[in-house]
């Protein structure tokens, strides 16, 4: 038995991308959120190894017997949950490539290659995001390829805090304090926790309706300047473009004109929305950007590239290196004392390190500029047609402006206008009824939805407001599916109003 | 122009696939060391993004001139470098799979067979290795895949850090110390500084030759006692089974003994050396694990998986949760909320994960127990074979004993017996000519034997002393490649010798 035989690895290679093929063919009739029980593998499986080889293809039966159900299919054209995993065939080839060639490219020696195409790549990408020069290798910065945004944050927040305690002295490491609002996704919260920062010097600043959910610079401004007050040291701004729960936009540059005076790092984690800014009609959402000292956003959400990739870019990589470079007497080499080449690693957590950058090379180069721009348009003008679906149905609202692809939306829970009458109701009232209510029903309403199967969509909850949250942008959508979870939505709040009485 | 269509994506997987195949039947003709100059790729690639896209033959025709020339073959038969990323058809089949569903596992309910796969596979491993009931689910522990040692490393370190400020108060973390070798890797000295442990409470200990370089229990007694003395804080302890420049392994037992009585998490760090331990004659080397808090290992090292894929198991899972649990409400669902499931987001550093269960699962099951220990053995034998080519030329020394597949060995300088005679030297002394020399002499060796193409080693320096590692783990390698590279070495010796004037 051979582990690597190559015409083994040909028989089985092509009978898996078939097995892929197939699910991508009959993808439409699995429930998209898996409806399977806690604990329902271990009741299937073995519980112990398999002493003897077992064939691929009863490997695969097992796959689609016993795997699949358990699968919540992101790739699926009804999935509108969280933020969209988009795959693509070209993403998918470049992991497998990497995959084949399994190179560990920790340094620029253990795979030249490997270190040099990222390089490149991530100066394209950081064209196509018109990002100043001072971000690119072309320019005074340079670009890698995280694993996710929360090890982006976690390495740049780190590569701040060293910068700031070599100036104030190790031991001041708790008067540190690191900034963001309360729609900031959880990794800040996570890395500045595993940075040792204290957990009450972590800023939490409210935002509010009225600035849809955007970081007020003046809110900023003002927690910054009580901290000073204190005798604390402001460290880190952690700045969302399309925040998690709303797609909010924080105004980059009047934060990074506040975090200037105050010698305050800023990064720019635009996961989900930043790849969007390759079309010039979206691109002002990252005006101000030029302020900021490090932007990231994750290919492998809305870019079409398999999971993981997060682009990274900082203004001064040597921050990074000082903070995460080891040079260990085994990785030395004549190339990296020269310092005439990038070694990815001290740009990093990990030491190892994936062929990342061929799927990215791929995907940008299988679709070129124009047609990813398309792509992403496209998605963009599936959420109008939802956007405006929900606006057409009394029943609903849009509860917060749409920027990019997703639509925050709920049912204010009237029935037909005649049957509130009918049953006493004043319509306005009903609309300013309290919110607990209509977050129940909301509730009630999602829960409804992703058990039938048909979609799935997650929530959201903001300034009190529990929402439903359409994010466009799995590969497969097409606009029918946009309108038929429109339909199945309307269906669903039709059987909940017809439970509660309301049933004409 | 669709992302996913999949008949066209079935058509560019097998040509994907094909492409592979064809590059592991012609790997032997490339050179392992790839042989490119700094900045070769910039020279021949675009300098920004195409517009249009391009057809995908194009594109593996770049990659076969382009790419490929700028690789590192890790996948070779004549790779010995550094430890293997020692590939497998069903490890790469495992993350094709992974790749085409495209998950993105964070909490139980975004994907169940992702989260219990890997709770299952994670008891199976551990079974095999023996590991005690509390580090397994079915005791009262727990495994999870982490991206690398680096990772797993960290995330204990914090899980330790944070339980003990817990007792001790945040503001105490400048006390605490860090414990491990010389021979530690390096991925202890970068989580310590990114967990935010001062530097100089890094306490490197020295081993000699006396122990193969072993950390010595009594040392690190002696080290922890002194902290302690200076009102210091013992923390944590990383022990390694199999270090980076030598396999060496500290004993655990009595390392554990020590730590147990400050109190100090020990984490076992067996990267590489770990999957040997299935094997009922290597498992000795991790006897005393009992005594730890966790243990890793790396299966995208020495275990056939696909890198990334480091196995990390702890005794109490919910150190680690406490301190990377994050619970934001877009997260919020109600198996979580039942606490009936594991959600491994809280087990790492990142949000985000793959469904990296499905290669280690389609690597157990393919090959089976049975078939799993008998590739590392014959990796083993092999190198026990360059061990004894090495130990019957008298111009060679074996510099430390070898415990796995690993050999570390040098050149010892001296030309032919009669030679040295005739020069006027003493065989005695020349034998114990000074170190430095040698050394140079190794690096002339190592440097020659890698720009040939022929075979790929690396270098340590442990106690003063310059060595050739010979890895083997490669998964093609067979008797032939050792018997070849052993030729190599040889011939590369005599080449020098010649230069050097010894051309008798």
């Amino acid at each position: 038995m051979d582990l690597l035989d190559p015409e083994e690895f040909r028989r089985q290679g092509h009978l898996v991308i078939d097995f892929i093929a197939d699910y991508y063919n009959s993808i439409e009739k699995y429930p998209v959120l898996s409806q399977v029980e806690p604990g329902y593998l271990p009741k299937i499986l073995p519980q112990s190894a398999p002493y003897t080889p077992e064939p691929i293809e009863t490997i695969l039966q097992d796959v689609q017997k016993h795997i699949l159900p358990g699968i919540t299919h992101w790739q699926s054209p009804n999935y509108f949950a969280y933020f969209p995993s988009s795959g693509s065939t070209a993403g998918f080839l470049g992991e497998v490539l990497s995959a084949g060639f399994n190179v560990v490219g920790f340094n620029w020696m253990s795979s030249p290659a490997a270190t040099e195409l990222e390089s490149i790549v991530m100066d394209w990408l950081g064209q196509m995001l018109n990002l100043p020069k001072s971000f690119l290798f072309s320019g005074t910065g340079g670009g890698v390829l995280q694993g996710t945004t929360c090890e982006a944050i976690l390495c740049t927040l780190v590569a701040a805090r060293d910068q700031m305690l070599h100036q104030t002295g190790r031991q001041n490491v708790n008067q540190l304090v690191v900034y963001a609002s309360d729609q900031t996704h959880s990794a800040l919260q996570k890395a500045a926790k595993i940075a040792g920062i204290l957990p009450q010097n972590i800023r939490v600043i409210k935002t509010t309706k009225a600035t849809s959910f955007a970081l007020s610079p003046d809110s900023l401004r003002m927690a910054i300047c009580s901290d000073v007050k204190s005798g604390l040291v402001p460290l880190f701004l952690c700045a969302t473009v399309g925040t998690t729960s709303t797609t909010a936009v924080d105004p980059l540059k009047e934060l990074c004109n506040v975090a200037a005076e105050y010698g305050i790092w800023v990064h720019v984690d635009a996961a989900y929305a930043g790849s969007s800014c390759i079309c010039p009609e979206f691109r002002h959402f990252i005006d101000g950007v030029e302020g900021a000292n490090s932007f990231s956003f994750n290919a492998h959400k809305w870019f079409f590239t398999t999971l993981d990739c997060c682009c990274l870019w900082v203004k001064d990589p040597r921050a990074l290196t000082k903070s995460l470079g080891t040079h260990p007497e085994f990785l030395r080499n004549k190339t990296t004392g020269s310092k005439e080449v990038v070694d990815y690693k001290d740009w990093q957590i990990a030491l190892s390190r994936r062929f990342r950058s061929l799927k990215l090379w791929l995907v940008i180069r299988s679709y070129g500029v124009n047609n990813l721009r398309i792509f992403l348009r496209n998605h963009v003008e599936m959420a109008k047609i939802f956007e405006e679906l929900v606006a057409s149905d009394h029943r609903f609202e849009v509860v917060v402006p749409r920027n990019f692809a997703m639509v925050c939306f709920r049912a204010l829970a009237l029935p037909k206008v005649e049957m509130v009458y009918r049953n006493g109701f004043n319509i306005t009232e009903m609309i300013s009824a309290d919110d607990k209510r209509r977050n129940e029903l909301n509730r009630e309403l999602l829960e409804r939805i992703n058990k039938s199967g048909n979609l799935y969509m997650t929530h959201a909850v903001v300034g009190g407001i529990y929402m439903l949250r359409f994010a466009v942008g799995a590969s497969l959508t097409e606009d029918r599916h946009v309108f038929l979870a429109w339909k199945v939505v309307q269906e669903h709040l039709d059987a909940i109003l017809e439970d509660m009485g309301f049933n004409g």
